[in-house]
């Protein structure tokens, strides 16, 4: 898939014209400055216009950008305060008389990267001041107490949410699902399974046979037998997919692009620190929410668990609006999202310890202990949630409920390991197949009829699937059938075995004894032979649709495939042939020794592995299902190497292959950085280049300072003490310094582009007649971070990943001498790996 | 306890005058170079040294820290090969030729702080040089697989050695506690319960009576019943005790004085980045081992979690001898602790998950994600080697396995919260207490008699513990029969319940009703809150003895004694009153509602937690013990509070406050910092102090640099352009230059006093007359970390913490102006506290 095509279609500005290093966007820095006055903190409901639709919901937001009520508490805590605090100069509000005015000071454009020394420093400068209040007054206590259990409360209510939310995806997920097949006449809200609930006539064996549930042929032609009621029925099944499929991809297209896909490699960089708006609003939410279930209904090759983190994130980021800790910080709201992924996770499988370590191995970028905490609280409230709504309607909190009785023996950890090598290699293979697809599609013509390709897939996913119960039924559905134990009672045809002739030979009390194969179970191998290659190649087209779509149920439904058939086929092997050397000792005849459903577990665990490259949290979100430590060693044996056989493929799973597919600055925190270089060999300008645009700290007019400003694309520019010195004093970034230029122009009374432009502390002495100085220290960032030019890039990329930096200045024997940003660390990565450079995109 | 009492008491010069700031230790700097020529890399064995005994151990080591062969490796991969990589001189080894041959360049002293960012930057190059050798010929390449594959191994071997070991202490400290009470006829090294499953004779009823085993009564004066044989049996328990708890101290005091303590406030020191030589040697290993297994069974109120943590790393630190990219390396075999640490914990209480957990949220300080998949690796071969040894003869993996039978109510919370309160009131109180009297112990003349101390406390703890059953048996089984659900068959006193009189009452299928409390019970409910008054007191002095003692086992005795009393309560209270408004609905006569060993569980997790302030880990190792989720919301409720309930007392943990205690350098990850002082606050020199010490990079002598690294006690200096400009261009360490200076006057021709010290890349001219100058520039960090004056201290703080610095130089515009060291942070931060600033000792 293509994650989120939205932004690499729609905006073709950003698209045609990657912007450079540390430019801004074209058409921002050349006059266009009304735009400054953008609301500068609902980061949400821009997408609809980005995408390029009509609509505006922006004005439906609860809080008016320029009141000034809302951004007094936020610009004090902006870094004047800390200027102020510095040289001691009064009350922290009083260093500038504009500053308090200044709406979007220190906030981001959309498609940036967040600086997080800053954010983080922000909110402890509002921590502090809340805490220093609460030492005065009782109403101010209060309030610093409610601010510290504000998370906590935040973390309940995104629980609930995405509890409740994913509940109602269940339900109508399974309902549409049944639709395809028939329809209750009892009233057509009722699933297949809740239809026959309330029938009295069901029977033990045939739960699913009841005379309120009727196909579709049944009710058109009033018989279920023959090959006419068979074609209407495969027609109906074809003609639902079809039309859920349709309204899927309409709704995406027609009101948020951004819904498309399984939103985990746009969550890592959102979560890595960039800025994309509208990914996580509520038209993100509303829409993803229910095409997901008309994706899911549709039949198609995907599953519901990547798309439900999302839909937990942007739960998560909607709440963080009630919170103005959270809704003015870019850093805080990353640690609820973050604790938001887990929830999405638990909720997908009724794994909340699971949850938890996806968004730490996987997710996360940052992850405090106290994110920990959290996000285990939070993943546990979405789990009870999500069990008392009981869209399972068996009381269990998983969605693979599995219960083995027999243990595993050593001999089958080498079974194990080839269900480790096929998961590793269908997880690389799958990577750069998709990959691969996903390129084409973007490059041919083929990426301009996102609503026909769907239809395509969707038919041709429909016609194949329908003949084949097993890829007929869900894919939740299957892996549940395959991870299966089968009882002697079992009716279905996996559980097919022959009844050993001699019932004296089998161990009477052992009723799952390992039997011969009969003949619905070589029909279902052939079946699932079958459907194993069918899953494989649609796959690879499904994932990247203009659909919400997740990988984790079709990769799971691939391994969990390919491991029943070799568990049946160790299970007969053993049973034909228990003198061998291999199965001598334990696994006499009669014995229950080989349990295919472990297999097809071991399977699933080891091609989501190949593909995710995830291993702790894979193992204990399956540990989850069964609950017991018996069966982690197979599934640790087959996800670790199922992860080295497909990293001798690639190094990356399928999430930050789409990562660099889409140009993303995402710093992979998991990667080493090899290579030898040094700072001064990345950072700009480059030698040839001309020299580095600096601002002085004084002596420089507004109007030069504009030329200058005018005249680059950077993002920020270092100041200097002098050209000649070229001694580093601080940093400012090219939006606050228009945001301050141009309202000072409005509001200050002789600011004309004469007038000198100060950094310093005191005002120099300025000619009497001249116009009055424009003092812009207090939007300079006074502790840029710096490397030396000898620092190698293995050392400088470790600063930019832990302390999440924009950019770093590179200076030579205390002369500054360049600058670095993260999208030079990223372009020269590229460019080490011997890819293209100029595929990351973003600043 | 006073973890590390060797080092506060043995070693005088380090507690009489604790070294200052950047300082090194005295009598390093004023002559005593020969010292220098230590062995680099065994840093384990030197501790019988340092801790006064006069044995030396360091011979045994099977690398001699001189020959060349072992250290050409190593300096190439130091920063030699970086300063030529960057100027381009040709091979990396020909910077300087004196380079090569330096033991000791890079290495530290003890007692000091690590240098992050430079181990892992000496890791990556060598890694590096590895690869690119890789591609040269086929035996490299072998040598680069198995050197990607040495961790794998080592990770393995880690968890064999410390499931056996783990192993060993449970079968040895199951015999000696049986000991105390009796002996085996058949063998003598037979445990009680492994003695009577010889037997033929043994009911069901009383499975641990039988004519084999026989007490100390039975066997001196030859009957069991009466008063005599009661004192005689009480007497040899109080003689065991004794016996036992005196080996333990003297073996501590003669061979290890490492080994006592839990060990976590040391190895969580160890692991932010400090060196400890000896602590996890192997010596201390093989006393801890012993003595841990003494301690245990002398009847002290200690457990052996914490302890077995300390083992774990202890056979880690000793197995990454056998892997040179972990024994050259302080970051990488950090990285190996950490896994040691789950793996601990995974021993302790069979709990692979919660021990991965506990290590990353209690015990470490960088934890990448490589780590989290090889702890866990670990943590997993640990705890199946620990099955197959099957020390607990049940086949269960897990220290108290508990199956519940009934669900919990909501109204129940209630309870639970209360026990959450409890928990975290009881861990505040026991911190500041156990601290008081550990400080008592340190400043009296208490702390000069160990050995008495430990045997009045076994002492006393034997004579009171003696008479009352609860405190008799071994915390371990305490607890196990505290968190047990009552059959109707079960015989021990705590399930002493009538039976109810009409039985037709009861519902006949519910055999597990609850009942009102019987004699038993009553007589148990006494002597429990007893024991609990007991536990309580115990505990405080007994932690901090020199012998090993974790807290873990008396801490959750605590809880669960307090829980279980708390739980048959409420059973009580909802069979007598089932008509009231809370009990309505669910609570119905004859049903089990209550399950009071549940609550034992609550109140001992509650205690734990408020004792020790882990949250997420503690719950997962309790739902690896249930198995089932159901029980996660009353413990996570009642972890929460405890930990809220405490933080409100003092937010440091037990662990944390023995760090602090004893001084150690250790900059709490968790903790924000929340002081808006800046930068320019803390660096040295202060206001008012003599300038920084600086070396110019031309223009001094050999003689002026001896003469200013002799006046000062600095551990580094910056290296500026000139006096004058201030610029920086690098940092020296002071060990670095001395053992330089010193290699280069005894090997390097027409090296004296008069000659000059060059740091530059070119040597400037040279009067032609004059001795040869000494280039130094590969000793030089050329990247030497600097933030401005005006960085805020919390950015700073972070930076510290998140790099893994040991110091930082403070620039304004461009001029040096300072440094910061750790310990400079640390002491701000005691400052800030309102704490001793001189409490932190260590560099």
């Amino acid at each position: 898939m293509e994650p989120s095509p939205g932004l690499m279609v729609t905006p073709p500005g950003l698209v045609v014209t990657p912007p450079g290093v540390m430019e801004a966007p074209p058409g921002y820095g050349s006059g266009s400055r009304d735009a400054l006055h953008l609301p500068s903190d609902d980061d949400d409901d821009e997408m609809v216009d980005i995408a390029g639709a009509t609509l505006d919901f922006s004005a439906t937001d609860d809080v008016p950008p320029l009141s000034s009520g809302d951004f007094e508490e936020y610009s004090s805590s902006s870094s004047s305060s800390r200027a102020a605090g510095m040289n001691g100069s009064g009350p922290s509000k009083l260093v500038d008389p504009l500053e308090d005015l200044l709406p979007g000071l220190g906030t981001y454009e959309d498609f940036n990267t967040i600086d997080w020394v800053r954010e983080k420093s922000k909110d402890r400068d509002r921590h502090r001041e809340i805490t220093n209040k609460s030492r005065q007054s009782t109403v101010a206590l209060l309030h610093s107490i409610s601010d510290a259990f504000s998370g906590w409360l935040l973390m309940l209510l995104v629980g609930l949410m995405s509890g409740a939310l994913a509940g109602g995806i269940d339900i109508a997920a399974h309902w549409l699902t049944d639709l395809k097949g028939g329809v209750c006449l009892v009233g057509f809200w009722f699933n297949h399974e809740h239809c026959c609930w309330t029938s009295n006539e069901t029977t033990f064996q045939e739960r699913d046979r009841c005379p309120q549930w009727q196909s579709w042929a049944e009710l058109i032609t009033g018989t279920a037998e023959g090959p006419f009621p068979y074609i209407v029925n495969y027609l109906m099944y074809i003609f639902w997919a079809l039309l859920f499929a349709f309204l899927a991809v309409t709704l995406v297209r027609a009101f948020a692009p951004y819904a498309c896909g399984s939103g985990i490699p746009e969550i890592k960089t959102i979560l890595s620190g960039f800025i994309i708006r509208g990914y996580l609003g509520k038209w993100t939410l509303i829409i993803k929410t229910i095409t997901l279930v008309l994706a899911v209904s549709s039949g198609l090759s995907l599953g519901k668990e990547g798309p439900l983190v999302h839909v937990a994130c942007c739960c998560a980021n909607i709440l963080c609006h009630l919170f103005t800790k959270y809704r003015k910080n870019e850093a805080k709201r990353r640690e609820v999202l973050s604790a938001a992924a887990a929830v999405g996770v638990s909720v997908a499988f009724g794994a909340p310890i699971g949850g938890v370590l996806f968004s730490l191995e996987e997710v996360s970028y940052y992850f405090p202990l106290k994110t920990l905490w959290r996000s285990f609280f939070a993943a546990l409230v979405a789990a009870f949630t999500l069990r008392s709504i009981n869209p399972f309607g068996n009381s269990r909190l998983v969605l693979f409920y599995v219960e083995f009785h027999a243990p595993w023996h050593l001999v089958e950890l080498g079974p194990f390991i080839l269900l480790g090598i096929f998961g590793g290699l269908w997880g690389a293979l799958f990577i750069k197949a998709n990959i691969a697809w996903c390129r084409i599609r973007k490059s041919s013509r083929l990426g301009h009829y996102p609503v026909i390709e769907v239809l395509v897939v969707a038919a041709v996913t429909a016609v194949i699937a329908y003949p084949n119960s097993y890829t007929r039924m869900s894919g939740a559905e299957l892996i549940s059938e395959l991870f299966n134990d089968c009882s002697l009672l079992d009716s279905s045809q996996l559980c097919g075995y022959k009844q050993p002739v001699n019932m004296s030979e089998t161990a009477a009390g052992n009723s799952l004894a390992d039997r011969p194969a009969g003949e619905g179970l070589l029909t279902a191998l052939w079946q699932l032979a079958l459907a194993l290659i069918f899953k494989m190649l649609i796959t690879v087209i499904t994932f990247g649709m203009k659909v919400p779509s997740g990988l984790f149920i079709p990769s799971m439904a691939v391994g969990a495939i390919a491991g029943r058939l070799l568990g049946v086929g160790m299970e007969q092997l053993a049973y034909y042939n228990h003198d061998w050397f291999v199965f001598k000792g334990w696994c006499t005849p009669g014995a229950d020794c080989i349990t295919p459903g472990l297999y097809a577990m071991v399977g699933a665990a080891a091609c989501l592995g190949g593909v995710t490259r995830m291993t702790v949290s894979l193992v204990v979100i399956m540990f989850e299902l069964t609950g017991g430590l018996e069966y982690i060693v197979p599934l640790m044996a087959a996800t670790m190497t199922s992860k080295w056989v497909a990293d001798a493929f690639g190094r990356e799973g399928i999430y930050e292959a789409h990562i660099r597919l889409n140009g993303y600055p995402f710093l992979e925190p998991k990667e080493e950085f090899g290579h030898s270089s040094l700072a001064v060999d990345v950072m700009r300008p480059r030698r040839g280049d001309s020299a580095l645009a600096v601002l002085t700290q004084e002596g420089m007019t507004l109007g030069e300072v504009e030329t200058l400003v005018e005249s680059t694309r950077y993002s920020g520019f270092p100041v200097v003490v002098s050209q000649e010195s070229q001694r580093l004093v601080g940093f400012v970034l090219r939006r606050d310094l228009l945001i301050s230029i141009d309202n000072a122009r409005k509001r200050q009374d002789g600011i004309v582009s004469a007038s000198q432009v100060v950094f310093t502390e005191h005002t120099p002495a300025q000619p009497p007649e001249g116009p009055p100085p424009l003092r812009l220290r207090a939007i300079m960032d006074l502790s840029p971070f710096t490397v030396t030019d000898h620092t190698p890039m293995d050392i400088t990329v470790d600063i930019f990943r832990k302390l999440g930096l924009r950019q770093c200045l590179v200076t030579h024997n205390g002369r500054l001498l360049g600058i670095i940003t993260k999208k030079d660390v990223l372009k020269h990565m590229a460019q080490i790996a011997h890819r293209d450079p100029d595929s990351i995109l973003f600043n």
